[in-house]
């Protein structure tokens, strides 16, 4: 488990909340960047933390069955962080203390049969169930339905069943309750000289249930990343009953039995348990930043690298703005940092392969040439080194932003090579046009964040200023031009983000309608009562 | 197309079953290996294929709406072809004469629409589909249900649909239509300089809508194989309509749109056409055959190859049986080829990270080491070569076999690396006394198609002396005994020759069974009368 107390509005640790100094630094860096063109007249509002005491919060509309209560908390801070997940709106409305609908309880089952007992409780008392694994979601999926809807709602924390039940060594594959954490699976891992390697963004605050559940993009940026190609089976308790999935490596057995749940975002059960595939611990690595003066042959390369069959661990392209926002790129070039790990076999000649294709497309790196000692700084691997640090802390630094009343969020997709060109050229300018009309100015970047032979998956970054009366209504204004812009353009309304309630709109568009009466079908079968993760996927609260 | 008639009893074409002087040659040799021991008191009875004009077969009960009349056939040699698959049962009987349910008519239509109105027209009359690519099934996927549970059965053969419509060269895919044979495929792939590298056995006689809606397996050893891995999106006419999934590299967006028909069996509807991943034509290629002297070190090798992250594209291990009677290996070691290929990259050192791998095990090859040209035979390679062509002859053998009165069938699936060496004991042990039983003698034999990082995809091949009176008991006996092994060992019922009607008992066994309501309730949804493949997958045919 992390170290030290969740904050119940923000991102991860409560103490790594950017102290006021810093927030205050902050605010002076946008006025000086946006100052002039912000259409915000009162650059400077920096507003502290909220707490839960000046939080008004009802009491719980119902009292849990005798038997449950051991198991089941009314604490007002556990009710409040577990009543959104951490989209920019999410933070920014629970930032200012607004909590309209908070779940009535919130549950912590340590056993299957716990868990199964809320959800018969559930059932037989018309209560809503959201399942909260890390509470990281950033598209509503988390999110409490109206609370006026049910009796009550209750959110189901699963990350008391947090270990690692059984390790194949031979088959490199483990059993792991899906409650556990990031960090605490590899470390449960670590003993047997194993890992998962899959390490999203909100790996501190996410876990294996809801990267499954919501078909979590992985650590490697190509070939198989997606939890999907590293699960082999799974446990579901639904309210229908219990669903295990079969333990092969692969079968041509019908349609796939895991692709029923993966994706499905908790609305026909709750993943309990899963088989999942692991690797040896990597013994061999190397990270090389390439710049590229031309951002389009930067792709190219990246197209060429995706289709060559070597497979790079690491092969993520940073445009000239993230290039320098988070990697010190200063010189306007785009930075592709690309990096190759085995646990078995050195990685050299691969390397070797993918920076020809860079050097060939204009890409310029430096590497020692007598380079005897893997660690050795050079000043590409510094680039690759800072972008990682950014990586992580970019969570943190949207709180801080969000508190000095200014926008930060991302949008991502994935799109073929044949339309990338066109689609990037069209979203960029669509988000500087919305900028313009919402903020005055603000920035957009982009980077893929994994590569397929067919194409990449691009991830923006917006950042401008507001204020924090206009920065919820200026960025849903953004979101909607650019969702709205990423179905007509042919790309998917998210690669790993998932679909939540927020994406809801746009996932209708993209999934024809005969799939989404699929799913539908589903949903009756395995939660007959509609009260799994209501407004989730289906986009229908209540019955 | 393939040059020649179609056999409308056995594999292939009809001119390459094999002659009678070699089938006689053929039938001695059984009587040398097998006679003494063989329950068969006849060993010597060796027939002729059947004559189309020598089956008695009914008229068509129902006659076609004069619009589809123009793509729709009633001739008897149509109607015997397509009235069931190849299975080693399906071949005896049909070698045999016994055409018990034949399909009224056989619908062969060019576009679309056309497809759509035999549906329309099935769905007003009560007239079972059954859709029919290459006809390759040995599983009794496309066999005729029970004609009188129908006003007619109908064999829609999708061949016509054969044309790549467009090449997206830059994504590296194309959108095809299902109903190519995979010949014609890569000759129009060719001209693009793409290829799609897809070579499951039946290749010559299988078609892109049969490998999707089959889950077929595919060239690679390694990695990505499974035509899953290769389809972008599809198209599904159903009788509610159709079906047309989107198109992107990647998608977190819900549960996989393309998963909904992957290994449905065309139980849903008919797959009209497919986005398809495809691949450069490779320009290195490098194959070696190690020998071991023992199975379970070459079962150890081959584990540690497919966690290596090495991914060769062939890893096919024979056991000294199938290395005997395929690859010409006589002093009882067991072979494995490793073959990488590439259309960027040499290969030589991942070939020699692999071949490593074999010597630490014990594996002994032989290589040139002044390899200057990469035709240059070798002897590993020609013991290589040697095992290709086996491979594409084997069902043409496997019908001379039929018309010797014998057994010659396989069967197959995957099991994770734990697992393994049990389980193929077992089995081994079983299927030998089970040819005890019935047969008297025959020869089992392994070997693995596939390689997963978790487990192989073992393959078995049983040959046995029997009688054209007891070759259907006999081998249904044997099947029975290795299926309920098989789900009893905790292998599934099949790793790539899919479910159809003969995997059905033991696919029940192995699906939870709310997935199995799951995907009646999708049944429900896309064919809600029930008409199309009746007892694929689900087992209930008629209403």
């Amino acid at each position: 488990m992390a170290q030290g107390l969740r904050s119940f509005w923000g991102w991860g640790l409560e103490d790594k909340f950017m102290d006021r100094v810093g927030r205050e630094n902050l605010a002076n860096v946008f006025a000086s960047l946006f100052g002039s063109a912000s259409t915000n007249s009162r650059p400077l509002d920096v507003r502290d933390a909220p707490k839960v005491k000046d939080i008004e919060i009802a009491d719980p509309r119902l009292i849990p069955a005798k038997s449950l209560k051991e198991f089941i908390s009314r604490s007002p801070h556990e009710r409040l962080s577990h009543s959104r997940g951490k989209s920019f709106i999410d933070v920014v409305r629970s930032f200012h203390g607004e909590f309209s609908d908070v779940p009535d309880l919130v549950a912590f089952p340590r056993t299957e049969p716990e868990l199964m007992s809320i959800i018969d409780w559930c059932y037989s008392s018309n209560v809503a169930i959201v399942t909260y694994g890390g509470g990281s979601s950033v598209v509503g999926g988390v999110n409490c339905p109206s609370i006026e809807n049910y009796q009550a709602v209750l959110s189901l924390d699963t990350t008391c069943l947090d270990k690692v039940l059984e390790v194949d060594s031979v088959s490199r594959s483990a059993l792991i309750q899906a409650g556990v954490l990031g960090p605490a699976l590899e470390s449960q891992l670590k003993q047997f000289n194993l890992t998962m390697r899959h390490y999203p963004q909100s790996f501190e605050f996410s876990t294996l249930g809801g990267w499954i559940a919501t078909k979590s993009g992985g650590h490697y940026a190509t070939n198989q990343t997606r939890i999907d190609d590293f699960t082999q089976s799974l446990r579901v308790v639904t309210p229908a009953g219990i669903v295990e999935t079969s333990r092969f490596p692969s079968s041509g057995a019908g349609p796939d039995q895991n692709g029923f749940f993966l994706g499905s975002e908790g609305i026909y059960g709750i993943i309990t348990q899963a088989w999942m595939r692991l690797q040896d611990r990597p013994q061999f690595k190397d990270t090389v930043g390439v710049k590229f003066s031309n951002f389009g042959s930067a792709v190219d390369a990246c197209r060429i690298i995706s289709q060559s069959g070597l497979y790079p661990t690491n092969c993520r392209l940073l445009d000239a703005v993230e290039s320098f926002q988070s990697a010190g790129v200063t010189n306007g070039n785009s930075l592709l940092i690309v990096g190759f790990e085995s646990a078995h076999c050195p990685v050299d000649n691969d390397m070797k392969a993918a920076l020809e294709i860079c050097s060939d497309h204009g890409g310029i790196y430096e590497r020692d040439s007598n380079k005897d000692d893997s660690k050795k700084a050079n000043d590409s691997l510094t680039e690759s080194d800072s972008w990682k640090s950014t990586f992580t802390r970019a969570p943190y630094l949207r709180d801080a932003i969000i508190s000095i009343g200014h926008i930060a969020e991302t949008f991502e997709t994935s799109v073929t090579w044949d339309k990338f060109s066109e689609f990037h050229s069209q979203i960029m300018q669509r988000v500087r046009s919305a900028l313009d009309e919402t903020c005055g100015t603000g920035v957009v970047s982009c980077r893929f964040t994994h590569l397929y032979p067919d194409g990449p998956a691009p991830y923006y970054t917006v950042v401008a200023p507001s204020s924090h009366e206009d920065q919820i209504h200026h960025w849903s204004h953004i979101k909607d031009v650019v969702s709205s812009a990423i179905i007509e353009l042919g790309g998917t309304i998210t690669h790993h983000h998932a679909v939540g309630k927020d994406h809801v709109k746009w996932y209708h568009q993209e999934i024809p309608k005969m799939l989404l009466d699929s799913i539908e079908r589903l949903k009756e079968l395995y939660d007959p009562k509609s009260l799994l993760n209501p407004g989730v996927l289906l986009g229908s609260e209540g019955h």
